[in-house]
């Protein structure tokens, strides 16, 4: 273990958490430093929670993502479940398991930075947490606590025939992006070395592969957006596993079926360049790739007005519309053949789980 | 990965989770099968929010414990935090994160039925979670939600100068209970054949090693208890570091010392048997051992009668007192010899981290 890391010990190591955090939220009655936190209820509302991990060797290397990324990454796909309820994020948990050997202060430091910098972009109050020693690589499991007016959350399972699908952003940009970290792509760098550079690829390419890198590093939850389709939208949830996979778990909560146009699927420009180089099909990493943190929602009126008030700058696509029948989404070709829409990320079913992503 | 688990894939597990687990709290309006869960907030109360995490070749070692047990202290661990605020545990999430190869499906049901029977034991609803795949160790992080009267948390904060200090149950009976594990001991077996068995050791021994195997494998979060301290204990935290750490903190939050009596220190009768056994100090398994999971509080009257009543088979003894000065506890001998109490279980500090905690 780091020698700073294990001067500053275990309790050492929360003290400093509690110096670095802010509170940014009126309802902590007692955040970091007891057993359990206490924050007022909302009477007005009802409240949200969602935990995601992080694991090294699965959702990222240590190597390639820089600690400062990780900490902002692990808040937002956090913040971006509270998104795809229509709600607002008030209280964060930090678990923090860090490896024996190979971790230094400077890089918890560096998560932490990252972690209170993504909060206060949302407005969020770390309240609580736990930190122990990994025996193995680092994990981060955050918790969020959200509200959303009473009866008002955004549920997978309202959507009904009728209801056109839309979806937010670029897909296959985060998948794209991993694709071109495993190339040795990075953040700022100029071409990887090891890697012959075709003609056809110019400043735009490069500048575009640079967008899917910051696609899987620093996602940005679709809050506003998420907020503002409450009412509008009838069922939503984000993009994690790939629309392919999402689409069917939105169809499954709601007991419809759901037509959605190939054509229509709007591919981030990182994932065009990344296919062509690579020889990869762009729909698939688009369909499949996950992890882009877009919503994708269902809605009987048109969402565009409302969105472009809320995030002006936020594109909104109409892929496809619910139907009736068996629930699971079918994706429709230009030329009109119709194919089972499957083939998300499971992390149980593809081995090695992380160069499978995108598989 | 067990065929059987990979067949299922991540989607089916989650289905899985959701048939097997049992609704029991009445605020529940969306639980396991969105992007977070939606919970009624409580106008009368106040929210307490905890996580802990438990890892795998550091809180547990697969061959030691059963899934079913480690299931039931993964949850136990959470509720004891809850009881050390006084309040009442409501709502889980469960991270959950299998390594590739080496879990079968059936320790994972195993691990979701001892969840489910903990939180039966305490009416808890699983409300949502996350699944993965880890390419280490099994991770279980779980996050518990329970709500305290408005204004009613008992804190570690409250504690006076000319307040008693009082604990729970026995100590030291977790970490005898570890040294059995690595001595060969296992639950409801004979004497292991590597170990050699003196004279001195007879039945009631034996029993006092099951005792502390059960102590170490599946805690009793002391709900009652902690509940009715509300408006009794003037402080209070869960004895999970030891002793010495955990009446450490509780001067910290409090800025109060406390004066700790080595003679009144209740020695858990498993910890006596497995200190004479391998030539340890019983009264340092009691005080540095840590995950007693029992209860030690500060009050200004007596918690005896009200604790007779709710938790009538619980013992609760009387350790010492919180006095003025530098915010640390003091251990006085029945010599009248002084000493700084400090040395619990500090996860940065000691390598390798299972084996330090109780060394």
């Amino acid at each position: 273990m780091d020698p700073a890391l294990a001067r500053l010990g275990e309790f050492g190591l929360i003290g400093l958490i509690r110096q670095r955090i802010q509170e940014r939220t009126s309802g902590t009655i007692r955040g970091i430093g007891d057993d359990a936190a206490v924050l007022a209820a909302d009477p007005g509302g009802d409240l949200l929670v969602t935990t995601d991990m992080l694991l090294e060797g699965i959702h990222f290397q240590r190597g390639w993502d820089c600690l400062r990324e990780l900490g902002r990454k692990a808040m937002a796909v956090n913040v971006s479940d509270i998104a795809a309820m229509g709600g607002c994020p008030l209280y964060a948990l930090l678990g923090l398991a860090m490896p024996a050997v190979g971790i230094t202060l400077a890089e918890v430091e560096a998560l932490l930075l990252g972690l209170e910098e993504e909060a206060a972009t949302h407005g969020i109050t770390l309240v609580g947490g736990d930190t122990c020693v990994s025996a193995s690589g680092l994990v981060i499991s955050v918790t969020l606590l959200g509200r959303s007016p009473r009866g008002g959350a955004v549920l997978r399972s309202g959507a009904k025939p009728g209801d056109w699908l839309w979806v937010t952003g670029g897909l296959g940009g985060a998948a794209a992006g991993l694709l071109a970290l495993e190339q040795g792509f990075r953040p700022g760098q100029v071409w990887p070395a090891t890697l012959s550079r075709p003609d056809w690829l110019g400043g735009e390419e490069e500048a575009a592969i640079q967008e899917a890198l910051a696609a899987h590093l620093t996602p940005v939850p679709r809050l506003a957006a998420g907020r503002a389709l409450q009412g509008i939208a009838t069922a939503m949830i984000d993009v994690s596993d790939g629309v392919a996979s999402d689409a069917g778990h939105l169809c499954t909560e709601s007991r419809v079926a759901a037509r959605i146009q190939a054509s229509q699927i709007p591919i981030h420009r990182g994932a065009a360049v990344m296919a062509r180089l690579l020889g990869r099909e762009a729909l698939d990493l688009a369909l499949r790739g996950g992890e882009d943190y877009e919503l994708l929602f269902a809605a009987d009126s048109d969402p565009v007005p409302v969105l472009a008030e809320a995030a002006p700058t936020l594109p909104v696509t109409w892929v496809g519309e619910i139907i009736p029948g068996t629930p699971a989404p079918t994706l429709v070709h230009a030329d009109g053949r119709e194919e089972h829409l499957a083939g998300g990320f499971d992390h149980f079913r593809k081995a090695p789980p992380r160069s499978a992503r995108t598989a």
